[in-house]
């Protein structure tokens, strides 16, 4: 299957979450205008991004919901969907694993590894927690295929190795050091120090403005 | 002053952390290339950011590291710091409280929200939470500028308006919604769920390619 471009891949799962997200009542179609309208990008960009999917509407009615619901699942997700393991159970990685818990995911978190004996064989939110030595192997008997790191910046890399090892594809990181991976292995970092940096920053810059 | 771009914002913040987390032992000067190799970006980028910045150093020793944090620390931060207000006291608010508490940033959170009445009064990493109802007021009163939103999406429109109303001019959102906002106010998401999905797309295709 062609690499759909990254920015299309998250406008695609906005799009799903707000056809999802759409009341029972209403209609059946949709225009790309109001999709468009939703998600605040333009009709075009709509347009664009579903052909770049290998989605062709009809115009003339729209689209029809159930339809495109079922080509971006298809797109986006594993069909038999995916296991990941978290690293890391500290304040992020606590939260991670309650918000991700009980969703009914594609994507479920099959076990949590920490080097700290105090939190090592706790259940937490129905995940449990193993010792981070035994990763490599067990993340890999367990079939997982993203790893999302919550670990402190100085052992993110020792995290994202250790994952590499176990054959993970996809990581997803919370800690906030880049990390150096072989290729084949997609990274995407959620750097929450930096978003609220810059919105400090802006938040300044607009405060200036105004007096 | 000007304003700075986006993406160049991001990457200041990405050099300053670099800048401090290096050791007391390491040279009092650093070349373009050397912080280019730690920020894994160009060194073209890096000197073309800084000129941006405002920043010229004298490329022949490369840049004094404090005179460049000093820098750096003038153009993203206010100088008395800032105030920040957290709006919804869940799993991933509850972490970033946790997250941000103590580490003597120069942002600070000052106070929390809920509409919960088992959490209003509680006090949570040394935050106290507050009645939702109060925000306006509250939030102006102790003159907060950054709003931190993390309550679930359906809700998430009406404490962006609370939070303008209370005169914020800068939002994380941690809502998977995109928000409204009058001109003036920055906004920047943090989508959690988006980056998970997203990784488990580029996993799934890395691992087709592999087989």
């Amino acid at each position: 299957m062609k690499r759909i471009p990254s920015k299309t891949v998250e406008r695609l799962i906005v799009y799903r979450r707000l056809l999802a997200s759409r009341g029972d009542e209403q209609s059946r179609h949709i225009y790309s205008h109001e999709l468009a309208g939703l998600a605040r990008v333009s009709a075009v960009q709509v347009r664009r991004d579903l052909m770049e999917a290998g989605f062709s509407g009809s115009p003339s009615r729209g689209y029809e919901v159930e339809e495109l619901l079922d080509s971006i699942d298809r797109i986006l997700d594993a069909p038999d969907g995916m296991k990941a393991v978290l690293v890391g159970v500290g304040n992020i990685g606590r939260a991670l694993l309650s918000f991700l818990a009980g969703r009914g995911l594609k994507i479920e978190v099959v076990a949590a590894f920490d080097s700290d004996a105090a939190k090592i064989d706790r259940v937490i939110s129905g995940c449990r927690v193993y010792d981070a030595q035994t990763l490599p192997e067990r993340a890999r008997a367990m079939g997982a295929q993203i790893g999302v790191i919550a670990v402190p910046g100085p052992q993110a890399q020792a995290a994202a190795d250790a994952l590499v090892e176990a054959g993970a594809t996809g990581i997803l990181n919370f800690a906030p050091v880049p990390l150096v991976v072989r290729t084949g292995v997609h990274v995407e970092q959620v750097d929450i120090m930096r978003a609220l940096e810059k919105v400090a920053h802006f938040a300044k810059q607009e405060k200036a403005r105004e007096v």
